[in-house]
């Protein structure tokens, strides 16, 4: 993929996240498939380090997923470490791929003197190759480890990403400054449900594991779980959130400590920062959408309205091609499956009301509509007029280029 | 759309589909969008003529649903009528459009002489753009009926359709010969969820209407509700099924009547057709495709999975890359929410076996499955290894022309 233009939308450069205390890593070229790249990156927490994760509903997980879902609910007082490959998904590659995540973790293991059980792993590339292990464990024992180097993290999981995707955010946990630190990768097969791809959050503060899975599922949702590229839920999505415990401040031992609100809101920004990147780098991107759906049900019955809109291949072929096309709106609504009316039915696209009581509106002129369709950002509005439900997804638009970017992949 | 190509699955000629006894028709140029060609089709059934129905399920259905959906019900002895224009499909249309339903059936009423209540209507086109009903009454006066023009009908009723659509058969009903002629179209927006876009299949057999809603009932699964181009489901979506009753065969009452064998087989094989007919004329398609799926713990959940795999962006555009990517059917599996093992599922493509018991399988080469996918027709089939369901759908892929078509149908 190495002719693919980076997306409109990538940031101009990738943000600074600084070193975080209790964390080193190092990445390598272990030359899974890429060559003259960098396709394997290691991190390691110091002993105390806590994980928690969401990983793919998808039915059939690739055998790091299930390794991963497992080795999560083993306890260990060991250091923690997480190895993420690119280039093969080590998926539906039998007994040799769940054989592979085990020499994997073995290796790393004996070679980083870590609990296997404390490791956790992903693999992301083409589905049905199985991961040579051996490829990696020959770099566990030449890697250099540093406090520093997120941005060559980010490089070495990318596929079919065009640019490296971090975010970082301070937060104070009473009087002390903790740091969060982020990377994902992800441009198609999006549509988690759970998590995407795959993203990585670091922090130094100290929280239990119990604590950052609710911290999680809390987040999740409203960020990489209101995201889709082209309504195709992978079989590796993984989120994992990884706290130190290097920094200095008062014991949370719930969620609900009211000490977690700044962190809580920190939190939110990197969770949300990412999954926008990763939407936001969409095979064959042209329009970065947002939809959203007010006056439903309820949130959940506004969030699958949303979905509706955001998955539906006539809608997004009607923004590529700068058509504010409510009609295919009205029939994504509809197709939804949820309570909807026509009749209390109102649509927009940006400041313009297109469709409001089941008919266009009399305010409404194509030439409103067609010249903010030109824009690189979108949003549709729709409110259903039914209760108080509301809930905002994001997509982008379906072009050329998507099947371009499919339709030769593994070529 | 005049510079589309014909569908490569267009069949070589419009079959000759028989006058039927009982039914009269006619077609006209109203002008309710297009230039230069018919758009307006009346059908008139002799009195007593029975009509059954199966229309979109889709929460935001057209006007003209509504209107049909309840006259469907009304008891009436007089003829029956089907009017059908395409252009617009006045759906979405706020009052305007309810009244242009109205007035297109109380037009045609006095014109044609038939209670408004025993007339069904549709419109297929544009969303949101209300029906100019005085378009079409001013032709109601001045068309000229014959026994003949299923073809001109198919012609009359086409929007994105690259080529008209129809099918007939002839069945015994005791000693009896009937005859049954559909037509169809449609091309995009096709993921029926009770029929597609517009059907009418007429026969001159003798049936009430509960025994003509039973057999449309029990055989649209497996054919209309079995396609997918797009997973768009219209808001104008219907099937109908009329009988004149004009054949002189014993009374039928019920349907599982064993004289009703071959009628059954006979409109199973139409509505199989012109089903056949509507996704092979999919938008943009360039490789027409069946999927199989056997070993499911229920056939409706092996119908999920295979709409699962049909519907899935990432294996359409596979297919249009002829790539025999079984990862991606992997992934659809998955996804679709349904029981499924990895480790007990095997993939085909054609004679080929692409991968079974949660790996690639042995014998498989990419040389056998790239010769394979070169064809125009293509079928997958997946065997779950859980229980006896089975189901069989239909889709096409996705390519560059579906944009095309998609990204300026307004314009």
């Amino acid at each position: 993929m190495s002719d693919m233009k980076i997306s409109p939308f990538a940031p101009a450069q990738f943000p600074k996240l600084p070193p975080l205390a209790g964390f080193e890593m190092a990445t390598a070229e272990a030359g899974v498939k890429y060559k003259g790249r960098t396709d394997l990156w290691v991190l390691l927490g110091q002993p105390g380090t806590e994980i928690a994760g969401v990983f793919t509903k998808n039915k059939c997980p690739g055998a790091p997923v299930d390794w991963s879902r497992k080795a999560l609910n083993i306890k260990t007082n060991d250091a923690r470490c997480v190895i993420v490959n690119s280039g093969t998904a080590n998926v539906f590659a039998g007994q040799k791929g769940k054989d592979a995540v085990v020499e994997t973790a073995h290796g790393a293991g004996y070679a980083l003197a870590v609990e296997p059980n404390a490791i956790q792993i992903a693999s992301t590339g083409v589905i049905g190759v199985p991961l040579d292990a051996n490829k990696l464990v020959v770099q566990f024992y030449k890697m250099k480890f540093h406090p520093d180097g997120w941005e060559d993290a980010a490089r070495a999981i990318m596929t079919t990403d065009t640019h490296p995707k971090g975010a970082t955010a301070t937060a104070k946990i009473g009087d002390t400054t903790v740091t969060i630190n982020g990377i994902a990768k992800g441009s198609g097969m999006i549509a988690p449900d759970m998590a995407t791809m795959l993203a990585y959050v670091a922090t130094d503060a100290k929280l239990s594991q119990e604590v950052l899975q609710e911290l999680l599922n809390e987040q999740v949702g409203p960020t990489f779980n209101s995201i889709t590229v082209d309504s195709d839920t992978s079989t590796s999505d993984t989120l994992l959130l990884m706290a130190s415990g290097a920094a200095d401040h008062a014991d949370i031992t719930r969620a609900d400590d009211p000490a977690l609100a700044d962190f809580r809101e920190a939190l939110n920004g990197v969770l949300f920062d990412l999954s926008q990147q990763v939407v936001k780098d969409g095979e064959g991107i042209s329009k970065f959408v947002t939809v959203k759906v007010t006056g439903a049900v309820s949130d959940a019955s506004a969030h699958r309205v949303g979905m509706s809109i955001a998955n539906s291949p006539l809608v997004k072929t009607a923004i590529a091609g700068e058509d504010a096309n409510w009609g295919r709106i009205v029939m994504a609504v509809g197709k939804a499956g949820e309570p909807a009316d026509r009749d209390t039915l109102s649509i927009w696209v940006g400041p313009h009301v297109l469709a409001e009581g089941g008919q266009p509106a009399e305010s409404y002129t194509e030439a409103d509509g067609a010249a903010y369709m030109k824009q690189d950002e979108i949003t549709i509005r729709v409110d259903l007029g039914l209760g108080d439900g509301e809930a905002t997804v994001y997509t982008c638009d379906l072009t050329h280029s998507y099947i371009d970017i499919n339709a030769d992949y593994r070529s």
